[in-house]
């Protein structure tokens, strides 16, 4: 339904020039007049959906809802400032805990994570009702001189890199994933990249989008996909790589040869993977090495 | 639980020189290095709690959901610049409505009072969940070249004043209330406030905050309070102006002769009450015309 509902959201928003992404990006950027860009995002994490309070650690849940929203402003090579985060919490608690308990437990497991990445927590707002638990947090970030990183960037011919591994999220990384905002600082910094996304969906879905922002068509070197350890050595590993969500690596389209030098240089603590190429004209491929490129339809995970 | 869970957020939330009030006020400030001071506040409403859909229209509760972060801007005098908006939805949607015809009329509401006050719709998260309706709205604005109005700046002497009339909004005023953005920045641009709020959880406790914040005690003189249409002509009139909440008027210190000069200038819409005054000392007390003030105890709607 959310796509749905973005499609009529973008007919009766009205544009402004003051937000020139509108809502087309991982997060919103503001041209204030006079100062430096502002990006801003936000992400709303519910018990029974992105986590299950019955038998995960609230601390997990709290760490996971700051994450999710540091990995839209690394998608955007935004450097973050500050966070708001509100929360319901269910009357009856959950898990053992109480309402209080259960608010404390989701901030110890957010506060360290905001403390790593200097985000002050700007407020709040706490409430409880008769519902799952709740946790709705908005991120605001400052871009650096070379300004945002888009996924509307791409050209044709770019390659594509993806940082990390991908698969198997669920059994563990949609926790314990560090958000990628020091390698995006970094890349964006120096190399001369075309654009760049969070992978939430997965790889498939996601690049399909960052293609079609780009005005481009994709094609995936299946070969080359790294897998994570979750999957590697299971039979659905590809599917997985390519499908699973919450992989939040990066995804980068950039000229060739900044690709193959990002590559040689390991400039970061984690692999960077090429992955595949942008192309004219629209639509996502897969390749195999020595198989012609054949188009497929993107698959993810739609929250 | 949520003043006890403050009080273990203030505890363990560091301090940080960019955002000088904390987590103190009815909205964040936060001093851009070299840039204008920003303001960010958040509300989250549930169904059930701030309205219920099995009877409301979902338009008036996406109108109020924005309108209680406008609210908060108007309390720091801050000039509406963006929000953003995440929802929860119930996956069977509510009152006959599905989720995506849910979240269309949320924002059929809260659409044109975006439009009203020009808020940019800065982005937003939208997921179904096995719950009530859940909306989570952060607003930011801009403060003027006076400054944020806050909640401490109040001094011992100083007159209270409060815009509209209070009481009883639970009849329909939390859904229809214009907040006051306009209003608080007239005032606050043509005279010398000291100190201000808006009246979310009732005079009488909202108040005793604003009191603490400023190192005073305060005064009500009960005969002056402005009763709302809605309780006017009930016995309990006097009640509910001072204990209903969701006033969403604003609740002004100022020295006793700017007062005077707002109250005679008329330079509203709205009638401008002074209703009593900061004194040495702390607490809240009520007077009645010809009789001593007594201490009593600040009652309020706690949400």
């Amino acid at each position: 339904m959310e796509a749905e509902f973005y499609d009529w959201l973008r007919e009766h928003v009205p544009s402004d020039p003051s937000w020139p992404l509108g809502l087309r990006d991982d997060a919103a950027v503001w041209k204030r007049p006079g100062g430096a860009e502002l990006v801003v995002t936000t992400d709303l994490l519910s018990d029974g959906v992105d986590f299950r309070l019955e038998t995960d650690d609230p601390r997990r849940a709290g760490r996971k809802a700051l994450a999710v929203n540091l990995s839209d402003l690394a998608a955007m090579a935004a450097r973050p400032v500050a966070a708001t985060v509100s929360i319901a919490l269910p009357r009856s608690g959950i898990g053992g805990r109480t309402p209080l308990e259960l608010a404390i437990a989701l901030f110890e497991g957010l506060l360290p994570l905001a403390k790593e990445f200097d985000v002050a927590i700007a407020g709040g707002d706490t409430n409880t009702h008769d519902g799952p638990t709740v946790i709705s947090v908005t991120a605001f970030g400052e871009v650096t001189a070379r300004g945002p990183l888009t996924r509307s960037g791409g050209q044709p011919g770019d390659a594509l890199l993806v940082t990390g591994t991908l698969g198997g999220s669920i059994l563990g990384h949609h926790f314990d994933f560090t958000p990628r905002v020091r390698e995006a600082l970094l890349l964006h910094e120096r190399y001369e990249l075309h654009a760049g996304m969070d992978i939430s969906d997965g790889l498939s879905l996601d690049l399909s989008r960052m293609a079609s922002a780009s005005g481009c068509g994709a094609v995936i070197n299946v070969d080359s996909v790294p897998f994570s350890e979750a999957v590697r050595n299971t039979e659905e590993r590809l599917d997985r790589a390519l499908s699973d969500g919450e992989d939040f690596e990066l995804l980068l389209a950039a000229p060739v040869d900044v690709a193959k030098k990002i590559v040689k240089d390991r400039p970061l603590g984690c692999p960077v993977t090429r992955i595949g190429r942008l192309i004219q004209g629209d639509g996502l491929m897969f390749e195999k090495m020595f198989i012609n490129p054949a188009y497929v339809e993107p698959r993810g995970w739609l929250h």
